[in-house]
């Protein structure tokens, strides 16, 4: 039987979602082209049709988690204050689908540590991330929402928090249920809300 | 020649030096036999009489990682503020040697997170951590430094705030030299610090 282009886009995204399940359950220490068949129910010779060695695998992967992560529903309701809520709640494992997706960036932080050219692109993907964070932090200083300071420095803070609350709700998912990562976060923005007693140096000294 | 009990313990420091090396530079992702004998500049047959297995290894290496972190020195000359200061900044990759031990306990997740048990050990030890952070907050409490609310809510957030920029800081430490890590804790610990204008519901809700 000829092969039409939607079985072809079919087996796509059944091995998409092969590889997605593998690296959820196993991380990146466990993503093999045998556990992917295995998830898939299809034998290894045909997994290196698509993935000849495990580098293109790998690779795969972090593009796969890219597009996921780009493509994920995101809150959009609020401005200020509650559009950098927004983002950060956005980030953290609330529901199994996002707590799926953390579980595969923070597994994947070993294989870009220990490559100088993933590393660099993470490092690029974090700016970014900062950047967007710090354009909420200034607009929420505009209304008067935050207090005067460097909104680059105030989003570098925040988007430590959020990576460590993350990290510490997928090892520790029953101290870190999602009322608790919410309760947590509300405590940290209202802290960055209040205004400092002395008015003096918070975030004057700019990037150092 | 006889080999003596010295002759034992010197090579163990150096297979364990060079599993840390291994580590600091591949992550668990590149821990491999051949990688610690190249290391070591020894056969990998001789590796495989303290290694019989990749598994040996990963337990050898998870627990020289723990015994390290458990035996750095600490800063210990505050008390109040300044001890949760001093306890927060000891995780923080301030020096090339706690940069070594970052990064190895980043890389450690995903062959923790992809184990039950190595899971639930890493979440009691972070607990542990947190107790200690805990009372650090709740002893800054009793001295009117930091606001009254749960102190092991207080200390949640902070073990986030450093864990996260703990992982910031590996990936791009030309943004994230100490001095800045530095300046993003004092940040953070001046607004938790800072009294709360509502004097309201701030960590009064207990774990939720």
């Amino acid at each position: 039987m000829p092969r039409t282009r939607g079985d072809h886009e079919a087996r796509r995204r059944d091995v998409s979602a092969a590889v997605w399940q593998v690296m959820a359950t196993r991380g990146f220490a466990g993503l093999t082209l045998r556990a992917v068949a295995t998830e898939l129910g299809a034998t290894t010779g045909l997994l290196t049709h698509y993935f000849p060695t495990k580098r293109a695998l790998v690779t795969y992967a972090l593009d796969l988690l890219e597009q996921r992560t780009g493509s994920r529903p995101r809150r959009g309701t609020g401005e200020g204050l509650a559009a950098l809520k927004d983002a950060l709640l956005d980030i953290l494992p609330l529901t199994p689908e996002a707590t799926d997706g953390n579980r595969i960036w923070v597994s994947s932080w070993d294989t870009a540590l220990s490559s100088p050219e993933l590393s660099a692109d993470y490092a690029r993907k974090y700016a970014r991330s900062r950047d967007g964070l710090r354009d909420r932090v200034a607009a929420a200083q505009e209304l008067g929402e935050l207090p005067p300071g460097d909104p680059a420095r105030v989003a570098a803070g925040a988007q430590a928090f959020v990576l460590g609350l993350v990290v510490q709700a997928l090892f520790d998912p029953a101290a870190f249920p999602p009322r608790r990562q919410v309760a947590l976060l509300d405590d940290y923005l209202a802290a960055l809300a209040a205004p400092r007693p002395s008015g003096g140096d918070h975030g004057t000294q700019g990037p150092s």
